[in-house]
């Protein structure tokens, strides 16, 4: 692939103007892991870190992008400046995927304080965690006072979304047990705002009465921890919206007053840090040749002459050197 | 978690005498990521080698259980030892998952020749990368001279399991949208067999013809390279299951012959080495502290004081020194 360049002053300049052309240009760069990021990303850090990041996770099938249509709907009529994310986890390939059901979003498609973005996920070192945290940052910089990340609840992608966000909402659907399933399993940790959607189904409230039932065998019920809320909606009818922006607002509320936001935005860039570090050490690694180098000492291990963890630190006191 | 001293030597010795409750207890260690798992690999290198390992995938429903059975009867009729890791990888949590549909291998569960292993895959650095190619290992030195890795094919588990696998089965079944559209997506590029299981259902010929279709259009065809045959399962009632014995014989014979076994083997190996490695490196970033240490550094990327990029050149700068 050749590399055009990137006029990055000017490409920050227009994107912080609004240009949806410069923004989506900006993420593509994070996309294809462009050399000019850090240039990039050197020009965004004074413009970021106004935007509420939230996360909207949830098997497939609750509603996600019905979920997210409705709450861009509710922020676009405070006046706000929307950035969404769809990170798609299940695709390791290609950028700037569009996925089938995104086009429901086209009803903002027109609006010009809107973004919309879907992603790919990918990369060797797995999941949302290199590219969503630097698209999240051109959205923030780019005036987003919202940014929607909306990512399918399939392996890992829902802790680690929860992780990138301010608020994590977790969408379910009455009467699948795969909701429950997972919810046992751990979506009952990461949740800020829990959404039991298509409400108006059968089994609505015994979802809703499971899932209450969970939180409370938790340790989330402890004094001065956020207890979090279970909510109903009807996304694609809008019905129960205004009770989810009032929960989310008395989240953001709590986790700004208690500190808990600043921890969750700190933590989130040292995780980032480490990730780029440890892309800068990875590369270091592949370069080494000759006898300690990776190739060499990957067939010794296939010979059974040595052993991975052996090699490893043979790699890394080359590297040290 | 306290940890109890392991007797390594006594451990392995036993492995490799053939008990299942010290091959389980290895795997155990594995999962862990136990400290005496560096005298584990060591004592293990020279027994490995052996093992052929072979990946099956697929989407939930197509069958993966119920395949993996039969070829685990298959190989037993050949009076073979094998291994069978069922890797979990829609969970993060939580080690020696027991998947429901495990049960149907139950039918081998009483053979000592057999040992079925349930996975959770985890791990901040993701997916499969770092418990599985130990835990193959592990089964490698016990003497098993065929290891399945079964994962469902989610997120990048299934490109992941093909890096790890000597060959690799991607498993559909007719009228599944999703099959094709996954095959659309890349599991073309993964499979060394592909298998149409239920094929006594409706569709099953249309997803053969598409399949072959679909892999005649790739690069796959060119001369010298591993053409990926289609074949047709029934896998519950044993049907087409040796003909995929021989379609994998043919394979493993095909590279054997022209060295992509062994090319195959190192670039695992060197992948394994890597992870191990980078794990070593994240822990000294870690470890750092003070003004050029992660979270001092994170505050300030918070701040917009600092890009993420110049953090981690100032980490990285500080190991080195």
């Amino acid at each position: 692939m050749t590399r055009r360049t990137v006029d990055v002053p000017a490409l920050v300049a227009s994107a912080r103007a609004g240009s949806p052309r410069a923004v989506a240009r900006l993420i593509s760069l994070v996309e294809d892991g462009h050399p000019a990021l850090r240039e990039v990303m050197a020009a965004l850090a004074p413009h970021t870190g106004t935007a509420w990041v939230i996360g909207i996770t949830g098997s497939p099938g609750v509603g996600k992008s019905t979920s997210t249509t409705a709450l861009v709907g509710a922020f676009r009529e405070r006046g706000l400046r929307v950035g969404v994310l769809a990170v798609d986890p299940s695709s390791p390939f290609s950028g700037g995927a569009l996925l089938g059901d995104r086009i429901r979003m086209q009803d903002h498609a027109l609006d010009p304080e809107v973004y919309i973005r879907s992603m790919a996920s990918r990369g060797h070192l797995g999941g949302l965690s290199w590219t969503t945290p630097q698209a999240i940052r051109v959205l923030d910089a780019a005036g987003c006072d919202v940014v929607l990340v909306e990512t399918v609840g399939v392996g890992q992608s829902e802790v680690e979304i929860a992780s990138l966000a301010d608020t994590c909402i977790v969408l379910l659907a009455p009467g699948m047990g795969d909701g429950i399933q997972a919810a046992k399993a751990g979506i009952l940790e990461i949740g800020d705002v829990f959404v039991v959607n298509k409400a108006d189904r059968d089994g609505a409230d015994a979802t809703v009465r499971d899932l209450r039932h969970m939180i409370s065998l938790g340790d989330r019920t402890e004094p001065g921890l956020w207890r979090p809320p279970v909510l109903k909606t009807v996304a694609d009818r809008g019905i129960g919206i205004d009770e989810v922006m009032a929960a989310l607002d008395k989240h953001r509320a709590f986790i700004g007053d208690n500190g808990e936001l600043r921890r969750r935005r700190e933590r989130r860039a040292a995780d980032e840090i480490e990730q780029i570090a440890l892309g800068v050490l990875r590369r270091r690694l592949g370069n080494l040749d000759g006898r300690a180098g990776v190739g060499a000492l990957a067939a010794r291990v296939v010979d059974g002459t040595l052993d991975p963890y052996a090699a490893a630190d043979a790699l890394v006191e080359r590297l040290d050197r």
